[in-house]
Parts: C-alpha cells; sequence; structure tokens
C-alpha cells in the first residue's frame, strides 16, 4: 500500500503506526512527493492512517504491483536523459547495434542513426546469451567506445546490465540502464540498479506476464528510481513464422494500468528485418512512447542477431514514416 | 503444384501428363488466368510440363499452400464488394454488431456505421457458441434484418457460416461470406463456401499458425473461389489481461507470403472496448487492408460480447482516427 | 441447469413452470436418471422448482457446462462397446492406423493389434488434413475394410466423422465415432453425432481448454447421448521438440470436474515413436482410462504419421508395460 | 565442440592448434575424462584436431550445448549426495517446504518426511518472488534450520541460490545447491554455483524451451561441475486450469538428448495439492530419475504457495505409489 504524505509533514507518526501493527515500510521520494510503501497488506492499519493529519491519501492499488501502478499516479510519467523524452506526449528513438562489436562500427553507426534523428544510441557491452559458447559481448572495452560515440555525436547512451558487477561502471558510465528480457525477474540486480537512481530500460520478459513486469518495476522503484521505462519486446506462442510473438495489446494495457512510459522493441520479435518498420509503426499507433531498433553499419557482417538489425538507410525510411505517423496522432519527437 | 497455361492454350495435353503421371488435379480459372492445380508434388511431371508449348509457367510455392501463395502471383489481389475494396491500397471497415439480435438493433446500428463511414455491415445470424447454453443466434430471421439494413443504408453485408446447411442461404443472400475462427479447419465447409463463388472472409483459428489459414484459403480457392479476405483476431498465448493475444505480425508476414488481402479483427482479441481503437490502428500501420469492427447501437444490451462493442460515436472517432493514419501512410479508403 | 426427475414422476409441471418463466429446455434420459436440462440460468426459477415435489434436485454445475459436469453425477461413468470398457476402474486401449490405407493393411494391422491385447481397433476413412494436396482419406471403402477387421478379430471399431454427411453411414458401421482435434467445436456435427446415441470418442482441440472440451461433450450429450469418452491429445505451446505438449494435467484435472471417463492419445503429441511409451505410461499413470495409439504392420509405408506409428513389436511391448502399471496401480483392463 | 584426450596424453599441443586458429577453449576433467572444450565451431581446426596422437575423439553435438549432450557421453550420468542417488536406474525423492519458515516447522517436516522414505530435504531460505512485497525468505538463519534438520535426520539438503551472493554460504552449508526457473539463464549465477563443483539442481524456466535448458546446464559444467541434475516443474501455455503446464514429454526428451539424470517438480505446475500425485506418478511412468515435492507440517499455515504443499500423511500415500510404480518398471530407490 501506498501512503502519500502531506507537503512538509513528518514521517514519523506513520512509521510508528506501522511499525506497531507489525507491518514492513520504506520510505521514498518519488515524482516530488513524500511517500511510505507498506506491507503485507493485511498489516497496515489503513482506516488509522488515512485519518492521520500527515496522511493525505492511502492508496491500494489492484494487483500485486504498487508504486508503478495509476492508482496512485494518475498522470503519465515522463523520463528524459540527453535530449531523449519518453512519456507524457513525447516519442523518442532509441537505435544502435545489438553488440558494440567494435570502436568503428560502434562511431559509424551512431553517425548514422544521430542523422537520421535518433535520440539515443544503445549498444550491448555484455550479452545475455543462451550458449556459453556464442559472442559474449566486449564489456568494459565495448562501454569505452559507447561513450566515445556519446562524445561525439551528443546521443545519450543506452547500455544492458548483466550482473549486479557491472552496476558501478554503467552507472558510471551510462545514461539509461537496460535489464534484459531474460533478467526481468532477476530480482537483485533490479534492486542494484534502482539503487543508482539512473533512468531504467526495463524489458518484459518473453515468458512473463504485463503484471509481473509491473512487479518488477515495483523492486526498481522501491530503491528510490522513478524513471523507469517499460518495454515490450514479443514474448513466446505456438507461432514459428516469427521470433517470438509481439505482444502489440501490452501497449495499450501497460498504459492503462501503470503512470510510466512504455517502448517497442519491434527487432527481437520480427527476428528478420522486413518485419521491423510495420511492427514499429503498429507499436507507434498502439500508443507506444518510443522504440529501441537494432541498427547496424553492416548488418551482415554483425556478431549477432545479423538478420533483423536494419542498414542505416531503411533506419532513415522508419524514421520518416515513424514522424509522419507520430505527428497525424497528435503526439511528437523532440 | 501450379501450371499456369498460356492465354487461349487448351489444358488437354497438361492434364493427359498429369494422369499419366499419377497426379491429381484441378483446372480453374482464376483472376483471369488459366490455372491447373496438380498434386502431390512427386507425381507432378514437372520438367515435361514446364517444356510444354500450352504452359507458361510451373511454380512450386514454397510451404504445403499453393493457390494462395505470392509464389505464382506477385501481385496484391483485390477483394471488392459492394462498394467496399480491400487491397491493393484500398482499406475498407466492416462494421456492426457481433449478433444481429432484432430488427431495430440491426437497422440502427448500420444508420450509425453507414454514417461514419463503413464500408460493410457485419452481424452473426448463426453464433457458433463453446456452450449449447449461450445465445445461438436467430438464424434466417436475422438475416433478413441484414439484407433490410442493406437495403437501407446500401451496405454489402458479411454473415458468417456455421455449417454447410447455411450456406445456400448465404449464397442468396449476403455479399460476403464469413468462415469463423473454429470452422478455421472445417474442410467441408470451406469447400462448400467456395464453391458459391462469393468473397470470402476467412478468420484465423485461435489456435492455428499463419501457414495453416494459408491451406484453409487453399481450400476454398481450389473450388474457383479467388476473393478470399483474410482475417487475424487474435491466438491463445499464457497472457491474460487480453481475452487473445493480437498477433499484430501475422500482418505483415500474411502480406509477404500471400497475394490475398489481409484484414484485422480488433474487438475478440481485446476482449474489452478500451483496448479495440489502439489494435485497429496498430493493424492499419502494420499494412493491414480493413478492419472488421464490433459496434452495437446500445452495447449494454447485447446478446453476446457486450463488453467489446463499440458505442455508434466511439466508432465515428475510430474511423477518424484510422482515415487520418491510412492517408498519412499513403493509402486510401473509397 | 440440470433439474433431476423423481423416478416415475411426470415432467410436465416442470416443463410448465420453465415454459412461463421464458427459459429454454430439454428433456433427455441420461444413465438411466430423467432430466430436465434448462437455461439461460437467469430464467430458470430454482426455488420453485427445488420445491416441487416431482424434483429430486436441481443443480447449478460450476462453469459453462452442466451434463458433463460431476456436479449432478458424482460417480464416474463407464463406456463401453463390444467389448472395450473406459472408466470406473476399468482402462481400454485403442490401437490401429492412422489412416486406413488398404484393406492388407487394414487386416494385418488389426491382427497384429489383437494378438497384443488391444480392445479396439482405430483407422481413418475420412481425415481431416490441413491442406487440401495431403491424402483426403478413401472414405466409404476404407470403412468396409474396417468392418472387415471387426468381423475377423471381433475388435470394435472407432472411426472419425469428419462431416454430417459422413453420419449416417458412421451410425451404420462403427461401434464408436469419433470427433477430432479440429472439429471439436464444429457443433453441428457434435448435435449429429449425439443424435445416433453411439459412443462418442471426443477429442480436445489442440488450441482449446479444458473447460471447453467439456462444453463441446454437453453439445452431444444434450442430444440423449451419455456415452462420450474424452480424449487429451496435445495442445500447442512455444515448445518445438516435441508436435505438440502433452497436457498430462488435463487427466486428473477433468476426471475431477467431470463424470465421463478420459483417455489419452499419445502418438499425436509425441509426433516421433520413441515418445510414444513414456507419454502412453505417464497418461496411465496420471489416472487415464484408456489410450488410443496408432499402430501400423508397416509404419515406414505409411500415408500419413509415419513418424509416430509404432511397429506391431513395439505396441506389444507397449501393451506388457502398460498392464503391469494399470495392475500396480490397482486398476484393471477387461 | 567436446575434444576427448587420451587418458594420460598431454593437453598442450591442442591447446596450441587451438589458440592458433583462434578458438577460444576451456580444459576440463569431467566423469573422469580430460576434456578440452572449443568454440566457436567454425574457428577449430577439427580435422587437425582428430588426426593428433593426442585425441581420441573430437565431437561436435548437434545444437548449441556439447556437454550436457549424449553425443559424448552415451551412457548415463548418476548424480548422488548424501544417500540420493538420481540417474543410472536409480529414483530419490526431495521432500520438504517450499519455504523454510521457522526452526520447529524445518524439523517437524524434515521428520515426516524421513519417515515416509524421502532421501533429501528441500527448503526455500532465499525465495524468489515476482512482487517485493510478498515473504522474501528468512535467509542465512533458514539455512541454520536446514543444517540442522540434516543434523537430525541424516537427510542432505538442496537449498536454491537466489544471487551469487548466496553461493559461498551454500557452498559451505548446502549438500546440492538448486538453481529456480526465474534464474535457469541468469548466467552469472549458472557460472557461480558450477565453480563450486557441488551438485546442482537446475530448474527449467516457464519460458523456456528444453534445449536453453541444456544450454544453461552447459554453463554450469563448462566451470567443471558435472553433477548437473535437470527438472522440469512446468512451462507457460494458454491453459488456465493448472498454474503451469507441465510439459511431461520434456522427460523422454531429455533423456534422450543428454546424459544428465532428469527429475520432476509436480507441485509448481499443479498448483493445487491434488493434482500433486497423479503428476508425480506420471513424471516417473515418464522416466524421471526422481522428484522434488513440497511437503509441510502444516501447509494451511504455509508463508508461501500453501494450496500445493502436501501434508505428511499425503506424502505417505504418494511415496508408497511410486514405490509400486518404480519397481513394476524395473527401477529403484536406494
Amino acid at each position: 500500500m501506498i501512503i502519500v504524505l502531506r507537503s512538509g509533514e513528518s514521517a514519523s507518526e506513520v512509521e510508528g503506526l506501522l511499525s506497531d501493527a507489525g507491518a514492513e515500510y520504506r520510505r521514498l521520494v518519488l515524482y516530488d512527493r513524500d511517500l511510505v510503501v507498506a506491507w503485507p497488506e493485511r498489516s497496515v492499519p489503513a482506516e488509522k492512517l488515512t485519518n492521520h493529519p500527515a496522511v493525505e491519501a492511502v492508496v491500494k492499488a489492484p494487483g500485486a504491483y504498487q508504486l508503478s501502478s495509476r492508482a496512485w499516479k494518475p498522470d503519465d510519467t515522463k523520463v528524459s536523459f540527453g535530449g531523449a523524452v519518453f512519456g507524457g506526449g513525447y516519442v523518442s528513438i532509441i537505435a544502435g547495434p545489438c553488440s558494440a562489436e567494435s570502436r568503428e562500427q560502434v562511431l559509424e553507426t551512431a553517425r548514422h542513426v544521430k542523422k537520421a534523428g535518433a535520440h539515443a544510441l544503445r549498444g550491448g557491452c555484455w550479452k545475455p546469451r543462451t550458449s556459453p559458447y556464442s559472442f559474449q559481448g566486449w564489456g568494459p572495452k565495448a562501454l569505452e567506445w559507447m561513450a566515445e560515440a556519446r562524445e561525439e555525436t551528443g546521443l545519450p547512451i543506452v547500455v544492458e546490465a548483466l550482473s549486479t558487477d557491472n552496476v558501478p561502471l554503467l552507472e558510471a558510465k551510462a545514461d539509461c540502464i537496460q535489464i534484459g528480457a531474460r533478467n526481468m525477474q532477476n530480482t537483485p540486480l533490479l534492486r542494484a540498479v534502482g539503487k543508482t537512481g539512473k533512468p531504467v530500460l526495463l524489458k518484459r520478459g518473453f515468458g512473463n506476464t504485463i503484471d509481473e513486469l509491473l512487479c518488477s518495476a515495483d523492486y526498481v522503484m522501491l530503491e528510490g528510481c522513478g524513471s523507469v521505462i517499460l518495454c515490450e519486446r514479443g514474448i513466446r506462442s505456438y507461432e514459428r513464422s516469427t521470433r517470438f510473438t509481439f505482444d502489440i495489446s501490452a501497449i495499450p494495457v501497460l498504459k492503462k494500468k501503470s503512470h510510466l512510459p512504455v517502448i517497442a522493441d519491434p527487432s527481437h520479435p520480427a527476428g528478420d528485418k522486413s518485419l521491423v518498420e510495420p511492427l514499429a509503426l503498429a507499436a507507434l499507433a498502439a500508443g507506444a512512447d518510443g522504440l529501441i531498433v537494432e541498427v547496424h553499419a553492416w548488418p551482415e557482417k554483425a556478431l549477432s542477431d545479423s538478420k533483423q538489425q536494419l542498414t542505416p538507410r531503411e533506419f532513415q525510411e522508419l524514421m520518416e514514416k515513424a514522424r509522419l505517423l507520430v505527428e497525424a496522432l497528435g503526439r511528437r519527437m523532440p
């Protein structure tokens, strides 16, 4: 449950009531509001709290997630970093290679996506791979290339954390830390990334529900981080003509349940670049606040996911159509 | 395999070669082309046929479907009836109630959707229901109401065939016969509807693959019917926040594999009307050649699917956005 | 709702109450009990009926199915034909080819499965096939071969109805009529087969839920047929190492929800014969009342499903283990 | 690829060949065999290696996994700890509470399962929970209770690692370390647990394929750990009458693809204790080398998963039937 405190009021009596009742709680400041999050529900003395003069509201969001719910925050949350803005009517595009493979590849791709109008650069430095015999990423060295690309192009960088060991370096160097699909329920990692306070891009696991994604957002937010971007990237189903089944409905469902911005990754479900553009446009038409798209200066040489990465020219065409569509539907790119 | 004959040439020698080789075959005229479809592949003397003077081309489409494949017909097929046009750059909207429940409901809904710009009227007369204790439709009487609505509004009517028994009446009265999701692999029904030669709206089964949908289209087309419209309407997955998982990728995948027009039903996967508009717009952005949307003059009184049917006003808003989006992306409504 | 009448009482007053209340109803005799099934629930005057002297009980089963529910019939239903017995502690095995391909193949396979201890013979005469270019079965001719095999071996025969057109012939010649997975929701076919009163083997659709299977059983039973055998044969999931995902849990779940016997088809989910034995034994251990197994005298020559059909020797080994297991767990084969 | 060295031969020349060819490699001793695992495949000079006098065999297993494949090790691997033996004809049962909730609960449950014939004790100390507001486990304190239960009963203990931080303590105190479903692709955790060399119980993720499970086993084995037990515990599908769909086919498929022992967790897919026994017996009939079952001295008081935990009496009945079935099918419990 979320206890919203009146501005300027002390939380100490509220904390006392919760302690006495045997509830666990955490104090937080999120979006300039003073909050106390308390659980389990049965231990929270809701009536006493509601009537306490320091308390503005006591909210029990439906479902197992609380902080990410619209129940206590009806307005859209806007997340921004380095010129990219997601949510609240703004649509931004993150683009770049699946893996940061070489200094030259990162810089060249960054120049192209910047020119086409992208708002942020992606590039994997530590890669979560199904097989231990697949390319695992170049690690800290790759992160340096990404930082250099930011210097040159001005694009903020989004990099995935594979383990809690990566977090300090990402906190120092990245503008936004990504949690990948396989780690969506890696709760120690969610907590560690949340503690940095940096913007977090949280991808839905391919076997996870929408409600589980929101619970994972709560793990991050409970550490005091309000800048969480949710990302739909395809789920598993029986259909085999695409790599994953892109759950387009997740976009409006998430926007309805949560105040957080929602973006889409059209590259991973497609598995084939001819499908990236239709899925990207569909996601924007369904209300997505942005996209994260794989683009590679030379896709045919890619060390991972070579079939689904766009060429710079294909990305430019996508950007043009995306802009037309976003404006036709009354939103805008920064 | 598809053997395309040269214009004006006799098929008799080709048929002789196939008979001698022990192949089964069927002669067809589709899209003004003379065809012989022959199977199984191993029995077709492809080389002899290719070199025969009456033969223009011998095509083996990849996969188990042949007639619905783009392999032998690279251009888009356009299907039209009563002013509605699907495919080849045209987008049309079919709207109306889940079930035709009363004369008044059908007529009133028809007037509203006509005014909002719909191109055809839907309305179930025989309803495929999971439980024998649910409303099963008003049958021939309901078809009369639909026909009356056509008289008044000029909208062509799309009505589902539940069994081969319904086909003669639908052949006489409907402009387009729908095969519902549960009947996608009801092969006697597919053949019976194909024999009428009327336009057919073929919905994907909720447990069926894209390739299976195309095989079912082949059952219809093999009876000489070229006017088949494919329809994505959501599949089953583990995600429970929507009634079905709308497989948006099916739209570009079908457009790539097949020359047939592809439309989307956003109402059934949504299961809730707040999701209908985002799914509808997403489908159009992904390249759908049309929509079939549930609209009810008084949704709260509906005998089936009351939660997912739009009010006339909601439908009008959807039509306005759909038109903007379709035009922004360079296609048009008739 | 199910209204169970007292033995020997007239239904006329009960019918009058239902008519007056605007409910639909059907009179039935099932398992020697006089029943009136009435719907929709909101129109049934339950209180009046409960207190009526002709009424023994008024039962509203949870869920959308009624007649197949254990709610009104707590004891196991036993279905038998020609020496095979399913349910109530009895386990029987149906075996035979996927398709009845030739007189010789049917007779030879029948002799083998009889010798190994099978209780009934299967063999497809009309085949529901995904593609119109696949083998569609030999029809009435194949049914003659099956009948001849029954003459010779004494095994009763189980044959699938593909369409309502097949039903009269199957009624005349088959001992048990199968409804295949693709037709589980073909409601005209369910009704037509139910009207024959013959034992029905109803397979679960690969995209259907357990509750939907029970609703389909109700369609059959509502025509007065109490001899329905339910069959789990695998559902669709994302896992690709088997043809379908055998939903073993369906067996105990169905046994809990329904009084009808439940059997398993281990051949279709396996898709590969090395998996047939483990799945068959698992099904029996989970409580299945029988099996339907594909066996072919010469599997390598089969016209359909050649990889999943057992040889006679493999089937004999399976029968020996199955018998051991069934007896170890306290049930028996007739 | 796996390069099996001849007994007593030096690996140095093999390593030299791999280095020269630009391959990555790891030396290992597994099951008393000297191995060099090398990748990527295209960089491994297979022909040179095959002909090298120090090399006994060069094996490329089909698929992305290598060490867990039967391709290089056709015989069953047997994993044992503290009297429990899994594989090679032996079946063992791990039982205990979902969470270790109190000293009394752990000790009392341990006494019961020991008496009923269980071979090892389970009990969660750090719990991976979907929501941050659910009970997260008592941590090190709970591990002490588990260790005390081992002292008293002699049962070895199986405890889940939630993060790499837990690994040192588990290495010191547990007999077998579990990797839970949500962490199946947490590669840093897989590597950390593999480094301990202790027996590992690796559960399949509920959205993961069988091949991905084997790739994860390879992550563990590549650190030198050969004692990996695979565990099927249910996957996600559209069917909602069980918590997960227990993929019974995974058991024979894994046994065919891999030499590692395979066990089943019937409690999590069931979600309801009435289904635990049929699923457990089915798993054993399908060839499982053991079970891990949730048992709680007082299930109604459980802090997690209270509906799916067996009472001691229910567990004892299950053990009796399990023993009968295992022996009927020619295997044995230690």
